[in-house]
């Protein structure tokens, strides 16, 4: 392990030259955003956060968050007006605006994202106005812990994390933020004892750090239901793994597991996917022989931590209907990039029969009313009957048996879709089948996601 | 209400030739099995029960059971042997032996149908050797307390059962006996004052005509689960409705709600299913769409009560097996009649695609094996993943993808089948699809019992 720990220290680690680099433009940023303020009369402080500022950036990282820090007498309409203005005039209009909680500012700058960020300089962590607030404390409690020594172990874990797939802790990927893999270095001493430890987590597992609460079973009823417990050191209410999702816990439990007992370099570094052609496609598809559609359509105009949630939610719904109307989904999901969107939807049957059953109410409850209004129907194949669990049902005809004509009504109809999105497919969209969505391979990105979708696996399997 | 039940009465009621005739032949038998009870040496007496017994018999029912009634002193082995031996003397070797809990013997006479069953006289009905022994217990409190006027009530009641289809508790029916018939009828004084009770049955509702229980609450507890308990009156601990499935309960409070909005024949006298010809046939399957498979085959030598369980059984194990591989049973049925057994497996849909999800542990259980199993395999499509859940799973190559084939191989294999079902359809079975049910149309109940599956309503709203 200790080998292949070396040869991925050398590969993520910044180089002297990366370091010098980053102090130049962290140092012009933070004079620039200082003489804003100046400019503009606003009395704030500038203060580098994040990984740039504890020494647990990996190489390829290119973020830096600079604060914008307001005294708490300066109120919430204030601090976002002069913010901004700070934030746009040291952007020269070169950023673009995102929202948040608060309203922030990206820009790009000599090869890096910038955020400029405006928050409160709040001295106790539980009284924070908004969640901005909260870093400057998880800043000065990590930086006062890490060793040198400390950060490199965090760079492991961060590249790890990468590697498998769990690394961030926004909605599309829901696992561990850089904070987050700080603490759990802090907490296990080293990346090897955490891949140790993580390894025999058992569900609901709970790190408390501080030792806030006395038991594990505290903490456990405060954050109930979510699958990783990691107490903040700097608020006791707060949980620091509230993002990790199961399914993303469960992957890097099973990617430490295998780790232990086999360790190599594609954990950090998988082998990326190959992007395949229409004749590959087709092959696949026909392997598969399920039914595959893509809905394809131009994204709102939102950040990702935006439009992922509603990506979701609109799969959600027309897997749904879908259900509803007896089309069984064997897989799906959705997926967006620059200025494309895509729900994919496979099904496993494509054709139902005419016949449907249509459960009523049990007898007990009274069922002349929905007996009434199939009694008659023409399209009543069989019934009334009542079934063992001595609910009344009907055979009817069913009026859609083709997936495709049922799914291009649920999207013209956009019931229970996310809301921007739902207006997005309002405005147009393509319906593609098999291998149709080949039209959209000039997309690169659209062709590594579908390529990985047809055969997926855990990125260290691959 | 009133015209109806006086016209069903002039159709159901015993005339007075059937009266004499049925006088006559009860007369013969009794004396018959008196005599070879003497002849054999055999110290047993007989006596006549049942709805014959009481003047509750319908005009169409032609049932005669007499029981020999043993002493107690006699042995278990005994008892059977000198009961069949006195039965087969007074069948004369033309009946045949059936077995229940104790072997009786039925024969047919002068156009009736006779049980010669031997039983123990116990005084005290808690205290019976055999279910048998409560029948003379059950006769002598009804017989008590019907009067001419409630042994009409109790024709109505029957054949109202009869025409909705829930009449008899053996098992192919799961319905309500002739004994349970007659103490719903002198707990609620007549056929109107019991379907107007019963409109309004909740589920699990009690009846408890000898108040042996303080409340409702206690036979709940007692016969838990059971959708409608009547507290015997000769035994406080058995519920004479135990046979009734809360289907066959369901739709007759169904019926009761619909007779008594709107009374009419069709109830007692509903119409007769309307055989259909091949051509029909082909037709009604196309409008369901749906793919319609038969497995007819030559039934093991049972009665009935052994017969039909050992059916629903292999219709449920077949069942299974097909929603394990992924075929979605639409609606099964069994049947059996004379020489010829049927099990009727409709799928909505006969092909499934190759590309199948293979579900295996959580990773915090440990997925190793799991995945070694699954990870190298020539018909893996994609994985290992891990779904939302925090499950493992593969997307493998189904080896069946026909309905068909994978139907006949569980036919082959048997598994969890009726025995005797098992053996039978092990020596030999056709599996029909589709319309090729029609070779069999020459067994005419088969041909009825198809043609009302395929349209099946209850049979008051025929």
């Amino acid at each position: 392990m200790e080998a292949v720990l070396k040869e991925v220290l050398r590969k993520v680690k910044p180089r002297s030259g990366d370091a010098a680099k980053l102090s130049k433009v962290v140092g012009e940023l933070i004079e620039s955003v200082e003489g804003a303020c100046r400019k503009l009369g606003v009395h704030a402080r500038a203060a580098l956060v994040g990984s740039a500022a504890r020494g647990t950036w990996l190489r390829t990282e290119k973020d830096i968050d600079i604060f914008m820090l307001f005294p708490e007498t300066v109120s919430k309409d204030e601090l976002e007006r002069q913010g901004l203005a700070v934030a746009r005039e040291v952007a020269e209009r070169k950023g673009k605006e995102r929202f948040a909680e608060h309203p922030y500012l990206t820009m790009n700058y000599n090869g890096f994202q910038v955020d400029l960020v405006p928050a409160y300089e709040v001295s106790d962590p539980g009284m924070i106005k908004s969640a901005v607030d909260r870093t400057p404390h998880h800043q000065e409690y990590v930086k006062k812990r890490l060793t040198a020594e400390l950060e490199e172990q965090v760079l492991l874990v961060k590249q790890f994390m990468q590697g498998i797939g769990v690394y961030g802790s926004e909605y599309r990927t829901r696992g561990f933020s850089g904070y987050l893999c700080e603490l759990l270095v802090l907490h296990h001493g080293s990346f090897k004892g955490l891949v140790q430890a993580a390894a025999g987590w058992p569900p609901g597992a709970v790190i408390d750090i501080e030792k806030f609460y006395p038991s594990e079973l505290e903490p456990r009823a405060v954050f109930t239901g979510e699958p990783l417990v990691v107490v903040d050191p700097v608020d006791r209410n707060r949980n620091v793994a509230s993002a990790v999702s199961l399914k993303s816990l469960s992957e890097f439990i099973l990617a430490c597991q295998d780790f232990v007992r086999a360790p190599r370099l594609g954990f950090f570094f998988p082998r990326p996917v190959k992007p395949i052609g229409p004749g590959d496609l087709r092959a696949r598809l026909k392997k598969r022989g399920t039914r595959f559609f893509c809905v394809a359509f131009r994204p709102p105009d939102a950040v990702e931590d935006v439009l992922f949630p509603q990506l979701r939610r609109t799969e959600r719904a027309i897997l749904g209907r879908m259900a509803q109307s007896g089309f069984q989904v064997f897989r799906s999901d959705v997926w967006s990039e620059g200025g494309l969107a895509v729900i994919l939807i496979e099904l496993a049957v494509s054709k139902l029969p005419k016949a449907q059953a249509r459960l009523g109410p049990p007898v007990a409850l009274g069922a002349e009313k929905f007996i009434g209004d199939h009694a008659g129907s023409k399209s009543k194949l069989a019934g009334p009957l009542v079934d063992e669990g001595g609910r009344v049902f009907f055979e009817l005809e069913r009026k859609e048996t083709d997936a495709r004509r049922s799914l291009s009504r649920f999207l013209e109809e956009g019931t229970g879709f996310g809301k921007d999105v739902s207006g997005a497919i309002g405005k147009g969209h393509q319906l593609l089948e098999g291998a149709e969505v080949a039209k959209l391979f000039g997309n690169r990105g659209l062709r590594e996601f579908i390529s990985d979708y047809l055969s997926r696996s855990l990125p260290w399997y691959r």
